[in-house]
């Protein structure tokens, strides 16, 4: 079961036990994944539903649903202030490793102001990981926010911002126990004293990734497989 | 003094408290960095000594030694099966995240054969990535071997293998006590279960990267950040 393809659709897409396949879907399964009528498949909805499916001529049918677990007890929201380049090399690892949600933040050292086309590609980007990846969720990729509006707009019970070059204790040494965590993230040259504390006034928490300079493009990734660690080695044991 | 200039210099270079630049050393700091005679910057060894140095028109002077702490307590090494692409993008990172030693590993399911130039390109990065990541050294990137010489020759106290889909506990939960850890990552398809079975016998313990499927290009950068994390939330404690 686990050696699947796996397949993204809407709910709007299924109808009863059946699936109405768009022309895309229908390309990918038949051309890209070279599948034929008969072949399984597995059909998820991004929200954490999955089905085995059987693909038909023009359609596919669901045979029954899939059980397993692939998310993170604690939903991770993470806001990253938006590098110059690099940040479609960003969402995909963040996404193998379970990111919930990805809030890209223009920040007082942004330079990139994102067309839509760009958060089209890594909303695109996120559904293929999720698929490759065997996540039953696709994370959702806001739209970007300026980072005193991402304080105050977006919700989580414990909050944590990376701060480089201070004495902030180590990610790892935060206990993670509400249902869900924010962790803010800074571009080239990190924040600004100014960002940082304004987070600490919304109740962030600043920690630390470590005694190295990690660039834009790599401290997300090490935050996110942190945070995934810390909680899946706990329920692994 | 952390916002200063790196320079890796070799240790023929260093003549008394006297450095003889190259000319593409000159070239990067008086045209890249648009330092001028009398500017300031830090020369290090590569080895874990750093020295104050001062720009003079043919070479740089070493004023006093810097003394500082950037590296893990524990040194590891990572064995890489090398991916189909992208092993560029994952010497970076490990780099900044404090890798010791990179093997590039030729397993089963490799299909790359890289190039002198590659391996040159690699050893680059590190050393650029350890500049700018204000590391004390820089990694060594060994020469490619075979998994089985790997297994063979390399030698660490404490011996991890990285295995997709089991039950393996997860590397979080390996509690890093040697003074050397190594652990083995497969490329894409993962290690087979002949190689897993020769790692096994060379004392290697499975351990998982948590439930989701991790890019070959992913689980080096994931791991790496869980090694050190490991070892730096106990010391910043």
């Amino acid at each position: 079961m686990a050696q699947l393809q796996r397949l993204v659709i809407s709910a709007s897409q299924k109808q009863a036990s059946i699936v109405i396949l768009k022309p895309e879907q229908q390309h990918y399964l038949y051309r890209v994944l070279r599948l034929k009528s008969g072949d399984r498949f597995i059909a998820m909805d991004g929200q954490g539903n999955s089905w085995l499916a059987e693909l038909q001529p023009d359609h596919a049918a669901l045979i029954e649903p899939i059980i397993f677990q692939s998310e993170l007890p604690i939903a991770v929201t993470l806001m990253l202030a938006l590098p110059k380049t690099g940040f479609d090399d960003v969402i995909r690892p963040l996404t193998e490793l379970g990111v919930a949600c990805v809030v890209p933040i223009i920040s007082d050292r942004t330079l990139l102001n994102p067309s839509p086309n760009k958060l089209e590609r890594w909303r695109r980007i996120a559904q293929e990981a999720a698929e490759q990846s065997e996540r039953q969720c696709v994370p959702a990729i806001l739209d970007p926010l300026s980072f005193s509006t991402a304080l105050q707009t977006i919700d989580a019970k414990q909050r944590l911002i990376c701060a480089a070059r201070g004495a902030s204790p180590h990610l790892l040494t935060c206990r993670l126990v509400a249902p869900s965590v924010c962790v803010a993230i800074g571009c080239e040259g990190g924040w600004t004293d100014a960002e940082i504390d304004r987070a600490i006034a919304s109740q962030y928490q600043p920690v630390s990734l470590g005694r190295r300079i990690l660039r834009a493009v790599t401290a997300p990734i090490a935050a996110m497989a942190l945070l995934a660690g810390a909680q899946e080695s706990r329920e692994m044991t």
